[in-house]
């Protein structure tokens, strides 16, 4: 190392951003307006505050917060006081947030006032919470945040950590079964993840960020810290609500936001869909995007770069970037629906076999996803063995299930324990949906496997349809059999209210799963 | 670190644009075409060469060549070849050529037929030089490059380092006076500031890069690793003329370029001069630009970046950052004149006095601009005493004068030594030299100080006028003193055909200085 290089952390782009566009709005919640200067001078008399408070290095603090301002901060104060964050997913339940709680060994947790309740039965049993701080949705002076945040000095911290190699948060998966894994962020990725979050969405000084996204799910895909990187303004929104969604894009401005596809869904179709009036660019992952709700995004006049990734990898890790070739074919939205490639800087993804060879390019033999480089975590916390098992072989195996396409891009066909084998063959749950919802009276659809006697399993679809539609399901299954091989259409469809999801809006197969398979030992046939 | 971080290096770009974009047009030569098919391959075929050679870890490898393709691969294969990229000043003579050959010990060097007579006279001096090779303009398969590169194999080598602090460049910096010093680029540093001037000039794939900056000149500001970073098309350029350029723009649909404000005062004074058709960002250093040549620029319809940095900061480490306040306001061209605030992720620029305390932000106290950072440099080659020197205090004295505003953007008075004081009071030449471009028929302008009995020094102009204007010098003093304060104002002006340049476009004014000096023993009165 030279005497010039100064080690990489996010807490950089607060310290330059809070110089350069001190006057700027940095964070816009309802009414209230946050300068950067307002935001940097709250980080650093936070830190300050947590460090009076007994914090020392390498602590943890937790957070049960939606997208706020304070949430925001969180992401440059705790590391500014030499912690680490952990961002706990807001919509999980008591126990499951006990568990995080008691797995990190978090010693201070700020919670917002809308989700005290969550907090309040289990404080007994988090033995290692030493401090509660509780935010109130109306700041007040004497409100229990203002109250704390009054302990904390404004002798300034330098931005500065001293190996950007130390952990900056751990990231809770939400995972369907298990105990949660803590996925350990390092300074350095985040710094990374955050510059090429900035270079493939996009972003620049003019971006007008919505957070859609929970701040607490990767650290906002470490748009946290990009959007504050390059002195962008972040919306703030408390709940995923279209109608508020639309009325925040004509109000503020909005440039851009992420949103997985379920969003996007309720967006599109919401009686509120105008037109952007100005330029929007929408990052969605999370879940595959069909090409239907790709086209209907784009209709509307945004573009849409798409991305994948896993808590594992800081969020996106791979990107569907554009080919100038694909300008008017009529594949167009089917290409844009793929996963893509590796972003800038990481290694290449590779598409592998159990033996972590290769598979073929050739846009048929699944195989499963594996990622390396610098935005691939440090490491489950302290959880050697599950982190032993997630890089075998020097890889991380991500669970999910592609195939690599000729042109190297690839294309997630399903969570491996979703595949659907039928009569020996092969059959993606993620296809047989994206035929389902070509459907003009379809608004949402899940499919999973059922157990079947001869042909071991089948793919059974639960459809939400469109407010107002009547829908027959045996027209769906002829209309899928138009679309894609008849062995692959449902068996079944059953009309549904709607799907049951996790916070981020991904489907709970498991859920329907479990409704189907009750009886059977083996979840797979 | 941790297994799953890869060092930092440019190699990565390369080794992901090469699979994402392989058959997309990566240089534009003439009439010639690569695809970064065709480039990741030559490159990988150019290292094997190397290897072939007996070129070990960490040999300099010298070329001297205009801004061609084979310059562009250079940048890569020297690096995949594990050794150091040494790219000469094409504009200097055979013996500074001979000294940096020398002073380097590269061990092979690849020459542009164009220059072949550069070197001819020096290469028996030039001992350390195994193995000169020839690149010819047009290119047959029996050229001596063609022949050098078919002793590579197109083996693989990874993309990838085991140390991202390893020297991936040396420039020498062609400073006006004394031995040229080896500023020493990383890998590490290198790839960090590609992103950051990807970001800065907002580069995509979409990007079609004129290369009218030399790619000799700090590895043409990183952009030759960032260009090829997000996959946009480099556009190669043999010499700056102004016609070609224009030719260029419209030809190949340019949307981005970098140039020192001289080349942009010949572009827009040109008579093919139109506005751009297209969106053009085009991104400015070298010299502080005239908020003159500022709008001209604006007003053909290109956005201009303005960036500040020398040969020991990667190229640019400033960015005058616009501000949304400055719409519509009568200083808008001198605001955005200013050299501004650092790059994101670099340490916040200083500009401090001699006791290394900063000045007070008062836009009048001038003061010398130190940096430090990732995108400075990690030493010269060796050259313990001049890297020490340099680095007194911890920072990276930059040699140039500065007042610091209070809005913390800094603008450059001077270079140290222009610095003109008259009378006990300091005159920036920057300043006259603006006020006297403002004139309708200035081309262009350099003030230099000259001695003056009473009051020590006085300002002197040197003046280029518009092609056709008649210019009075009587006149353009009278100008002068009707925008700045009368004792700022030329004591003489001198109507010239040309200024003195470098090859970089900054205008040599120790050539100036020394006519009006000949016969004082030092150059400060």
């Amino acid at each position: 190392m030279t005497v010039n290089s100064t080690q990489l952390t996010p807490l950089l782009f607060m310290e330059r951003t809070a110089e350069v566009f001190g006057d700027k709005v940095g964070f816009v919640q309802g009414d209230q307006r946050f300068t950067y200067r307002q935001l940097a001078s709250e980080t650093t008399r936070l830190a300050n505050a947590f460090r009076a408070a007994g914090i020392v290095d390498g602590d943890r603090i937790a957070y049960l917060s939606p997208n706020t301002a304070q949430m925001l901060i969180a992401h440059f104060a705790v590391p500014l006081a030499k912690a680490v964050l952990v961002a706990i997913n807001t919509r999980l339940s008591p126990p499951e947030v006990l568990e995080i709680l008691n797995h990190s060994g978090a010693r201070l947790l700020v919670v917002d006032e809308s989700l005290r309740s969550v907090v309040q039965p289990i404080l007994v049993e988090a033995g290692g919470v030493e401090r509660v701080v509780v935010v109130s949705v109306e700041p007040t002076p004497e409100s229990d945040y203002a109250t704390f945040l009054a302990t904390g000095s404004d002798d300034p911290i330098p931005w500065r950590v001293d190996d950007e190699y130390r952990a900056i948060s751990i990231n809770y998966t939400s995972g369907t079964t298990g105990r949660p894994k803590g996925v350990q962020y390092t300074h350095r990725g985040a710094y990374l993840n955050a510059l090429t979050e900035i270079i493939h969405s996009r972003h620049s000084p003019e971006s007008v960020y919505l957070w859609t996204l929970p701040m607490f799910h990767c650290n906002g895909w470490c748009t946290t810290w990009g959007v504050t990187a390059v002195g962008g303004t972040h919306v703030g929104l408390r709940a995923v609500d279209p109608g508020e969604i639309w009325r925040l894009i004509a109000a503020e401005g909005v440039s851009h936001l992420n949103a997985a596809p379920t969003v996007l869904i309720s967006l599109a179709n919401h009686p509120a869909a105008v037109p952007f009036r100005g330029p929007m660019t929408i990052t969605t992952a999370g879940a595959p995007p069909s090409p239907t709700i790709i086209s209907q995004i784009e209709d509307l006049g945004a573009t849409i770069v798409h991305v994948y990734g896993l808590t594992e990898t800081y969020g996106p890790h791979t990107i569907c970037e554009y080919q100038p070739a694909w300008d008017g074919s009529t594949h167009r939205a089917a290409l844009l629906a793929r996963q893509g490639v590796s972003f800038i800087g990481v290694d290449p993804i590779r598409v592998v076999d159990d033996n972590m060879d290769d598979v073929p390019s050739d846009g048929t033999t699944m195989g499963e996803v594996v990622m390396r480089g610098n935005n691939v975590m440090a490491g489950y916390y302290n959880d050697p063995a599950a982190t032993a098992e997630a890089f075998r072989g020097g890889w991380f195996h991500s669970g999910d299930v592609a195939v690599w396409h000729p042109d190297g891009y690839i294309e997630l066909r399903d969570r491996s324990k979703d595949i659907i084998i039928s009569g020996g063959e092969n059959i993606s749950t993620i296809e047989v949906e994206q035929a389902v919802m070509a459907h003009p009276s379809v608004l949402e659809a899940a499919v999973v496997a059922i157990p079947h006697e001869k042909w071991g399993e089948r793919p059974k679809a639960f459809v939400v349809a469109k407010p107002g539609a009547v829908v027959d399901p045996e027209e769906i299954i002829a209309f899928v059999k138009t679309r894609i091989a008849r062995f692959k259409a449902p068996d079944a469809v059953e009309m549904v209210e709607q799907l049951p999801k996790t916070s981020t809006g991904k489907i709970q197969k498991y859920v329907l799963r479990e409704q189907e398979w009750g009886d059977h030992a083996r979840r797979i046939n």
